[in-house]
């Protein structure tokens, strides 16, 4: 495998630093959506992952390899993601401080979510410059480090033991899916599952509605996404720099899916599996179900990672 | 113990018997519950066992126990809940006909979901002297066996398997809380856990409204549930001839708590944990969390039994 920012063995090394912090999510397999995918699906639970998202493993892996020093003056990201409540539970275990920037017009309930961890939360104005400016100004103030919340190497490998996980679970799976947005899922994943077990497939699962991955792959080099609609609201964000080449090479193809079939997959992961998925987190259940997918050959044993599972249950989704 | 009509000996012998027929179900834990509950809480997770509860113990024991003979004429029983599903599918595995009695006032997606496991749904008038006539005319005809939702001594030993594995898994918890309807889970826990680890205390969970578990123990004697109204509605029925005994002598106490801390536990488990249980599952949960409950002491480790997770997702419960 080719040099990126980040390898297996940061991987490993990941896993050695984050083991105990974080949960081992369980793997689950259903009956009614291998039927209906045409093949044995085995989905790595990182909804029941602490903070509801597998965010928090790069977040720990991150904050964990800080020194004592760097560590004492905080942590700083801006967010108002999984990521945002990530960080600041990441920071509240090891004793240090997060500033977490949010935009002034994120709901109150996602505020609330990171206090509730601890995160000190700096509000600015709903726009890319004003957040960066915003967390700039606190590292400048604190001394802080800035950690964000993908295109990170920490970052990506934490969230890679996912994948060295899963095929220490399940071995001979022949397959991988994970949802893409920034990237850092699918690239540590790719970088732990390929390394671990060169013949595997992996693949990434994007919502139509913010298919920057897929048409990046089509092109052969990194496309901003302009303008996403979809309800997979964590999948909104372009693919990073680093994450890109990684997904570039080592990532077989990025499948899309509407999001009717996001909410349709959801709906049969809450009804069978008894599992709260939030929508991004169902993106790769949709694809599996998929006719695309479902066309693939010589794929027999499908991991699939439910990727976070943090809704509002004060609405219906169907 | 005194005798009863189900032994620990029976329930092992459950357990060996449905041992890759049936999920061995995880146990999980939270810390925002254990918070709440001022101890920590272990949850039996039933509503992830097939067809969505515990009832599959049960019903996979009773068919799996019949003689070839007796399970080529197939089985019967009169329920709409998950104890029909859960025979439906135990049957089909063994390869042998279910007949459902259902009132016709049952709700088609109950009556789908049996057929959907292959059962043979009969409809009656919405009566118990009507679902019993029923019955006991496909028993004449067909020469099918009876299976009952709780009182019978195989259906008993199967839900004890329950108590049997979070034992295994957590031995040492001092106490174990299950939803009481009928009173085959409670019962068949009791005898398991008791048997298991004599010091262990058993309390069932009841919902206020179908307090007649909570009003026998402090009779000292069975009395009927007449007029239950709850929104667990698997809990409605009274106990039965064989569960009462198991549940007058080894249960401690049984804890009665309002629809609103049921839906207010149910919601937390959603919210917190991801997973989705039913208002009858959450109803342990919910004395957990309750003042009464709290207020125990010498109670450090608890046992939580999440009975099912079998709900409608086209509607909103709070």
């Amino acid at each position: 495998m080719p040099a990126y920012a980040c390898d297996l063995a940061a991987v490993r090394a990941a896993a050695d630093r984050i083991t105990g912090t974080v949960h081992r999510t369980p793997v689950m397999t259903c009956g009614t959506l291998d039927a209906l995918a045409g093949r044995r699906l085995y989905f790595k639970c990182e909804n029941l992952q602490k903070v509801g998202a597998f965010k928090y493993r790069g977040a720990a892996n991150a904050v964990l390899k800080l020194t004592d020093a760097e560590a004492a003056r905080g942590v700083v990201t801006h967010s108002s993601g999984n990521h945002a409540q990530a960080l600041a539970l990441a920071a509240r275990v090891r004793g240090v401080p997060a500033y977490i920037v949010m935009p002034k017009t994120a709901p109150a309930v996602k505020r609330a979510a990171v206090e509730g961890y601890g995160g000190h939360v700096t509000l600015c104005e709903p726009t890319l410059a004003a957040r960066e400016q915003a967390a700039n100004d606190l590292v400048a103030k604190t001394g802080a480090t800035l950690i964000p919340p993908f295109d990170h190497v920490d970052v990506i490998a934490g969230q890679g033991t996912v994948a060295l996980e899963l095929l220490e679970d399940v071995p001979d799976l022949d397959a991988l899916i994970t949802p893409v947005g920034g990237g850092g899922l699918l690239a540590g994943c790719a970088i732990a599952a390929r390394g671990v077990k060169p013949t595997v497939r992996v693949f990434g699962a994007e919502p139509l509605g913010a298919d920057d991955a897929a048409r990046s792959k089509a092109a052969g080099e990194r496309l901003p996404q302009t303008g996403p609609n979809t309800i997979a609201d964590g999948l909104l964000t372009s693919t990073g720099e680093l994450t890109w080449p990684v997904i570039r090479d080592q990532v077989e193809g990025v499948f899309t899916v509407t999001d009717d079939e996001i909410r349709s997959a959801m709906r049969l992961v809450w009804e069978r599996m008894k599992l709260i998925v939030e929508p991004s987190g169902a993106v790769g259940a949709a694809v599996a179900l998929g006719e695309a997918f479902r066309a693939l050959s010589g794929v027999q044993k499908v991991g699939v990672v439910f990727s976070g599972g943090n809704v509002s249950l004060d609405k219906l989704y169907w």
